[in-house]
């Protein structure tokens, strides 16, 4: 049986309830779309994929393929399994919100992945009390060693991907990134779709 | 009028109410201590201090004199005025927790930071939803070009300090942290007091 393919429209969010070892599978169909990633416990929303913990877990600044990011209950949630990307996923930036447009000018209202998840959620009829820090799927923030941080381009080729294994029966929340003022989705400013399968 | 030194006891939390313009000062009285720290919003405490927006608005690993730190409405909360300790102060690791100490091979109860913060505010009548990724005062986390992480030893002289202005109203949030397996806290294990001002 093929995995159906689900679209993560552009500038909007989408969710999905997956099992413990399913793969959920989140590609770059254009090439140049961050894909904010949350994931929740499906028997209690409230223990979900933590950055800080995870880097407390793995020891590194990024995921790599092998990697389990864990709860706030330091719980293995998902793995990462395969990475046709090129592997810049980030996990110290927030997500984009409306103040942060406000920031950059925006007058009124703007898409941002913020609102994004607590929709996205919301469909499934599951609310979160707070918006964790995502894991920004194919988004590339350059370090140095002397800490400076960037906002990159995506390297992600069209149609590469990354495949998660659920390490429980979770909520995944995705949003395709909605900004388009600085280059994280490319320097066109375009935003665009991604794809999604779970199998 | 000096400001009424206050003690963080060690392996506890201490939390306050600060005014916009005020100055919270944190000593690392033994030299060795970390200060896990968090502010809120007096006004709606669901408004925190965010380590992953913090980067985001001073593109930077960690921050530095002059630095201020935002919360998740991308708000100035805090700026760094003042550091005599040497400047190590990690906002990449989560509070440690219970779960924490149990993969760390603790049986049954162990004092951690993320109970010292809920026991803190509670002190002040104020239950936030979600524990926010803390600013870790006086923790050591080096990082590599290559993004590896490791659990360093505190820089921070005895009598040490580092001050901040409070760009609100709000209330900080203290843990001297209780962590005595990881040398965080320095290798004797030993985990002491810390003390702050206001003022």
């Amino acid at each position: 049986m093929t995995a159906e393919t689900v679209t993560i429209p552009a500038r909007r969010g989408k969710a999905a309830r997956v099992r413990k070892g399913q793969r959920i599978t989140i590609i770059s169909t254009h090439g140049t779309q961050v894909v904010d990633t949350w994931a929740f416990s499906a028997e209690d929303p409230t223990e979900w994929m933590s950055m800080e913990a995870s880097r407390a877990w793995f020891l590194k600044l990024a995921g790599a393929v092998g990697d389990s990011y864990v709860t706030n209950r330091r719980r293995p949630i998902l793995t990462l399994v395969e990475d046709t990307s090129g592997g810049a996923h980030d996990m110290l930036m927030a997500a984009c919100d409306l103040q942060r447009y406000g920031l950059l000018g925006v007058k009124g209202h703007h898409d941002n992945c913020r609102d994004n998840l607590h929709a996205a959620l919301k469909e499934l009829g599951v609310t979160v009390p707070a918006t964790p820090s995502p894991l920004n799927v194919f988004m590339n923030i350059p370090w140095t060693a002397d800490g400076t941080l960037s906002w990159g381009e995506p390297v992600s080729p069209p149609g590469s991907y990354v495949r998660f294994r659920a390490e429980m029966d979770l909520i995944v929340a995705f949003s395709a990134c909605p900004q388009d003022i600085l280059p994280i989705n490319g320097r066109t400013g375009s935003t665009t779709e991604a794809h999604f399968t779970i199998e």
